[in-house]
């Protein structure tokens, strides 16, 4: 009982009448009382179910994501076998917020991920590699869009092309390792690249998005309107790193000098929703925020003197269990919007082949970016092909815009992005295997 | 980039589109979308205030949990100076339902940290003490309810005594391992009492609560009803307990030869939610399933094969950032309940300091149950006095609770609890301190 009142000493004198927490903070917060039972239910479930998704891809060597997203299809599809249990889950308010904040942590996470200095290392390849992956993707995914949606507006084409922009270097990462490869020429320029992506992503998608709403307002869109777009989401991001990391050093200071344990990380929870905050009141999205706090913290960790040092794989390890608890909510809420009968549909399928082909083309594209005698291009570009939470999300954003009535992201584009997310995440690990491990080709 | 994928291979993945989980969650979830920023607003000020005032309180000395509550006071009132741009917070329910969450895992812990094989071991004098501890408090308690209080329901008055039954052993455990004395016959027989202690406040609380709402919905209350409310308590924490730990042992288990970190995590806080869900169907508090749950993981932890050696202090570890996010939450939102304008009103401030006294007095004699030659009666009896969130958590849900249209917990008898709360935690350390490093007395 004794060692774990070092860590939060007011543990064990709850026991008792903590009892009923329920009625409890309807009167403390001075509002109705929440129910909690079917938000514990939802919990329960969503948990174990992505757990076991998760855990039967990884173990056929699959990325846990798209298993805890075969859990959410699953739930989300239970109907067309006329079973509606789990149709409650759709309308718990508080499950949806927990899984948004999921979304924060993850981003925040990715933030404190990227080094800065590792980024400018890797230089001119790694950039010229993330911008190709982004331009060229975009553009074939627009030509995919034409052709299959013709009716739809020119908008919606590109909001579609945005979908296929940022490579989910996860899953690469994770093969690299494997194969003891992850400080090779291919693998720092894929790594590198991925993080440049991220960042385009955001400022591609902050554009589309702004486009979409200015023409769905008819406002008319002019060189300036697309400008100010861009300033906004680059300031933001520029601002919120400078400021932030003024903000954060003087906050840090102070924080090291007061007592108590857990005080990195509630300050550190309370920058990222702070900074989220405000990339939300700036008109951009709460996730932009909580990338660029985690940028900023890694940022001071890395210079943090030295009774600070261990700051940053503290912060990392304690993100964890609160990553590990609320993202896969993220995702398995995300599976759930998938409405399998669009399949049923002419023409998804088609759809959904020629999009996931774009994708895969788009990204060998981008690898003759990879400057330098000796890199193997085809190794980098393979590396480049997954998609995964990024594509899903654009998408989710994409079916909650209009333009001239018409929504962005119908259920057909939806279940296309879901399926291109799937095979470009499947096919890469195997690829990858055989190109690395075979004799050095051009 | 490396290290942290080995926990958790999708993170990077994420970055640019994960932008907008806000509206994401809307496309995904079905509903409507969230307006996360309030919640970040909130949360990120819950947060920061919550810890200056622990670090505060910590910096004198004093539990960290006092302080939060002090900073929830203060954003609760400042109304009072004719503030109000914090009344926002009170009409959240996503940040009632994170408190809520938060009460869950604060009992989850207890639980993980309540051993049952050193509570038989204490055996006699521990259970002797913690029974006194209960019963001669609620009997002062009642007293001073009458008292004061003449106008109200008897059962009013027995809800007032419970709110004095349970001992927060957390500020005494910490004392004392401060002191080294932990393992001494008088630490053993605090914590072990302790412990008890809560088990029985469980079953109190429950008691008393059922027989209110008998009694407000007219039923007459014969001794049966007593004995099934008792009964249902009891019989849900044997089965918990019971079925649960064949149930937990069958799942971890599995989970052991499932693949994916992060597992462990996932079931234990699937399995808390899932037994708190139970006992919120049984009739119970929630938080007596949580309680439950880590009660029956502590053991099937202590019993686990080799292949899960440090899965207990694993899931402790585990759990302290989840705890340290959210349980502040709770305190803070607690803390917004007390009106400061009631201490104005007559009496208030004689019925706070007669409650008070009845709590220090009870716990005195408590100590006489503490057997065997050369036990110092006096520290045990000092080191039982602390209430802490207990006794809040007990008057919040009081406030819930209404028989014959008068509310059980009105604001003065809440204010008074929280002043009760506040002097039984100041006074021990200091007590506590004098008693041990003085020379032994009787």
């Amino acid at each position: 009982m004794s060692r774990p009142l070092a860590f939060r000493p007011v543990v064990p004198l709850a026991a008792i009448g903590a009892l009923l927490a329920h009625t409890a903070l309807a009167a403390g917060g001075g509002s109705g009382a929440i129910d909690m039972l079917p938000v514990l239910e939802a919990l329960a479930l969503i948990l174990v179910l992505a757990r076991l998704g998760g855990a039967l891809f990884e173990r056929f060597r699959l990325p846990a994501v798209l298993g805890e997203l075969a859990a959410g299809i699953v739930i989300g599809n239970l109907g067309l076998v006329g079973f509606h249990g789990f149709d409650a889950l759709r309308t718990l308010p508080v499950v949806e917020a927990m899984a948004q904040l999921g979304v924060l942590f993850l981003l925040f996470q990715v933030g404190l991920e990227s080094d800065v200095a590792k980024m400018a290392a890797v230089g001119m390849s790694a950039t010229l590699v993330a911008v190709l992956g982004v331009v060229v993707p975009m553009l074939l995914g627009l030509g995919v869009s034409q052709g299959f949606l013709g009716g739809h507006h020119v908008l919606s084409h590109w909001f579609v092309g945005a979908t296929l922009a940022a490579t989910s270097v996860g899953i690469t990462a994770r093969v690299l390792g494997d194969l003891g490869r992850s400080a090779s020429a291919e693998g720092r320029i894929i790594l590198g690249a991925a993080v440049i992506d991220d960042v385009l992503g955001l400022i591609v998608l902050a554009v589309v998005t702004g486009l979409i709403q200015a023409a769905d307002q008819g406002r008319t869109f002019d060189t300036a309107g697309l400008l100010i777009i861009v300033g906004k989401a680059v300031g933001f991001l520029v601002v919120a790193l400078v400021v932030g990391r003024w903000l954060s050093r003087v906050t840090f200071r102070i924080a090291a000098r007061l007592p108590g344990e857990g005080l990195l990380l509630s300050f550190a929870l309370a920058f990222c929703f702070f900074v989220s905050f405000l990339a939300g009141r700036a008109g951009l999205a709460p996730i932009v925020g909580a990338f660029a706090a985690g940028l900023v913290l890694e940022d001071v960790q890395v210079q943090a003197p030295r009774e600070q040092d261990g700051m940053k794989r503290e912060l990392h390890q304690l993100m964890q269990p609160l990553a590990g608890f609320l993202v896969p909510v993220f995702f398995v809420l995300m599976g759930m919007g998938v409405d399998l009968r669009v399949f049923g549909q002419t023409g998804v399928l088609g759809f959904a082949a020629a999009l996931t082909l774009a994708a895969i083309v788009g990204k060998q594209i981008c690898a003759l970016g990879a400057l330098g005698p000796g890199v193997d291009r085809l190794a980098v570009g393979l590396g480049m092909i997954p998609r995964g939470e990024v594509g899903l999300i654009f998408a989710s954003i994409g079916r909650t815009l209009t333009i001239g009535g018409e929504r962005v992201v119908d259920d057909m584009v939806y279940s296309a992005v879901v399926v291109m997310v799937a095979v470009t995440t499947l096919v890469t690990p195997p690829l990858l295997v055989w190109r690395m491990r075979s004799p050095r080709g051009g």
